[in-house]
């Protein structure tokens, strides 16, 4: 690559959406500054758009404009390729050509990083290419850099996080405005912070995605999405954030990876019930956060925006300038994309956790005595009840908080309670998690 | 440097107190698994303390100890040379002598870099070895490596943060307890938090060294300790916990940095009241906190363990393990050591913010009216004045919120208050920060 010899180095940019075109903008405010004050000259030759010409935008000198993107991961005029278009294909074939000519790559794609990091980055090393990911993981949050360098020294023993930017707005306006999701989302649909179809989002998709890749780079294991356990948002209702707020805790969805001492990971995302006083309830709207224990040092917190234009933007530019200067070598080797160990999930025997049971139920006398029996079956032991007054004796909601058990032995209980013939809705379990 | 060689990069560790040995025992515990999984074989073999082979830690291996500091900056049979003594002689003369000599050298000495960063950088510089910085701002927060790289595609707005985590301790003690400062700085001390001689961390100064380090790292302009106007928190008093709360805000000591459109800095160590809903308003104990505000992607907060021997041993072995890398040259050119801009501080007429202004008097009819007056005659609005019920007329304490207004103006219009006969202690103002 150029750059040290005074050349700039040249960029190809595939892919012209929201992300894309904050990059470009980007990129033309930073490059002089770029070049005088940290000596990386960087140069955006060509943007390949389905919309080829046609996209153009204002400001941004000199630039190729072509619908033909393969032509611009095997342009002799390319150093270096960003690739922002999302999805599997084309963008695997796309990145695989760029790597195979030598061309260090930077993606913020996180669905095809956590299925094919590995094959992409043994690629990137054969060819003596960089592959720059910051922007795949929450946004403008430098938490991959972190993992690979900055705890590079330490232990890490957990990550949890706040990684879907639209379950957290849909879950803090629901704590506010006391209103149903169906409601809230088609807000956050209007707002432009939840997608038209928001199934990847809500049903934590997105998430596990992000979660794959951390625990990878937290821990050097091969992890897959398919071994995250993984529970929506969408069954929480209005009294759900009352009982909460009773508990002195919040909902927030958490991806989470632990490693246990088995050396097996517990990898889950759903909906954690966390306390009021911890930074991640201070986390709100579309922002995330993500928490790594560390053995020596932790806990670390980085908070920031996860998603959106510009803070992804950021990411990739930091990327860049990185692989500019370092012609593709990574400075501190990554851990969790090449020469990974295997992957072992933890089961739900080992998931232990103090959880809230919330139930709705038709009242009638001996639910509490019902509910009792067969947690105690279980091993389960109730800490407390909680009633709310409540005006509809047809669809009474309360909350039953357990002491320390294993999710195995609470979802044989539950298997057993959901046959009971007085609820309204289904029980919703969630972790009590500080 | 070797490294690449398979030949381990040996280390020469100068300083032996909690931080030294905290370093010591994770090196010991982590080269294995470093060498294995990151390719990165290190070793200690020389330990600098005026104890020499008394203090002999276990499980260390061959190593050699000597209280001859200054033979070990110059040993062949050294590497990289890690500083752990602190303050300005003979870490000065240590650091020089280890970088004429090539060896790369990591230091967690944030006075002696706040005084001579910038010497020692160019003469790293000179001498092909690299200084690595993390672990002198505060602790095992990744904050340096992020403003050098993660943010390099950026423009940093501003960064505050809570830079003391002595200074944190007592004020959230004096919150939660009600407590006067003194008996908590007394708690403080025997918990280990505070000095026996505790005046550089209440009274801003180790905040202010810190903070010139983040606003060279931030700005790239030449920070120094002495354009920091520095308050400390000896001033406060229990009754400002209650008003604050009053507010839904809570004291904070924050450092900041801020560059206003005239390119001057707002550089300044004092106590905010901060919004209890923000999330450094959760950051409690000894715990650190850095916010960082840029033009595309901010805020972003970063927070952990800014002290202690662990988190700052974390922060050293992540900068040894970069450097014994790649030898030395940093991946991206840092912004802030060298080549830095002239800084101009900003004066206090360009330190706008809303303020509380705190009395405590001995009550007499007009108080509020003399107050009111003089406020006016200098531009201030009162926003509101809170009076909480109380018992001692002689020493009657009561805050007054003032609108957006310049420091100077309200300084002027303090110095006039202070000359009124009703005052039981000095008034104090805080600025009200979200």
């Amino acid at each position: 690559m150029k750059g040290d010899s005074g050349e700039a180095v040249r960029i190809g940019l595939l892919g012209y959406g929201t992300v894309g075109r904050a990059f470009a903008r980007l990129i033309a405010s930073r490059a002089p500054d770029l070049d005088v004050r940290r000596g990386v000259a960087l140069r955006l030759v060509a943007v390949g758009t389905r919309r080829g010409s046609e996209a153009r935008g204002p400001g941004l000198g000199d630039v190729r404009w072509t619908p033909d993107l393969a032509s611009i991961a095997a342009a002799p005029d390319v150093d270096l390729v960003v690739e922002l278009i999302g999805g599997h294909e084309p963008a695997n074939a796309l990145i695989r050509s760029a790597l195979g000519a030598g061309k260090s790559v930077v993606t913020a794609n996180k669905l095809l990083l956590a299925r094919e990091g590995a094959a992409l980055q043994a690629l990137a090393r054969e060819n003596g290419a960089g592959l720059g990911i910051e922007a795949a993981v929450a946004g403008g949050i430098p938490i991959v850099r972190a993992l690979r360098e900055s705890f590079a020294g330490d232990r890490v023993a957990s990550v949890a996080g706040i990684l879907n930017g639209t379950c957290n707005f849909v879950l803090t306006e629901m704590e506010e405005s006391g209103r149903p999701y169906a409601d809230v989302l088609k807000d956050a649909q209007r707002l432009g912070y939840a997608e038209a179809d928001p199934a990847s989002d809500v049903e934590g998709e997105d998430a596990a995605y992000k979660l794959a890749l951390l625990a990878r780079l937290a821990f050097g294991r091969d992890t897959r999405v398919e071994q995250i356990a993984r529970e929506g948002i969408t069954r929480l209702l209005p009294c759900d954030f009352l009982y909460a707020r009773r508990l002195s805790r919040t909902p927030r969805q958490l991806g989470v990876a632990r490693e246990l001492p088995s050396g097996r990971l517990v990898l889950s995302v759903r909906t954690h019930l966390v306390s009021s006083s911890s930074l991640l309830a201070k986390v709100t709207g579309p922002f995330n956060a993500i928490e790594v224990t560390t053995a020596a040092g932790g806990p670390f917190v980085f908070s920031g925006r996860g998603a959106g234009g510009d803070p992804t933007a950021t990411a990739v530019l930091a990327d860049v300038v990185e692989l500019a200067r370092s012609r593709g070598e990574p400075r501190v080797p990554p851990l969790g994309f090449a020469d990974l160990r295997p992957c072992e999930e933890a089961g739900p025997e080992e998931f232990v956790s103090a959880w809230s049971l919330r139930f709705v139920v038709r009242d009638r006398p001996g639910i509490i005595a019902d509910l009792a029996r067969i947690l105690a079956d279980h091993g389960a032991n109730i800490e407390a009840v909680f009633q709310e007054p409540w005006d509809d004796k047809g669809a009474l909601p309360f909350v039953i908080t357990l002491e320390r058990v294993a999710q195995s032995a609470l979802d044989a209980a539950l298997a057993r309670i959901r046959e009971l013939d007085f609820h309204v809705e289904p029980p919703l379990a969630l972790p009590l998690t500080d």
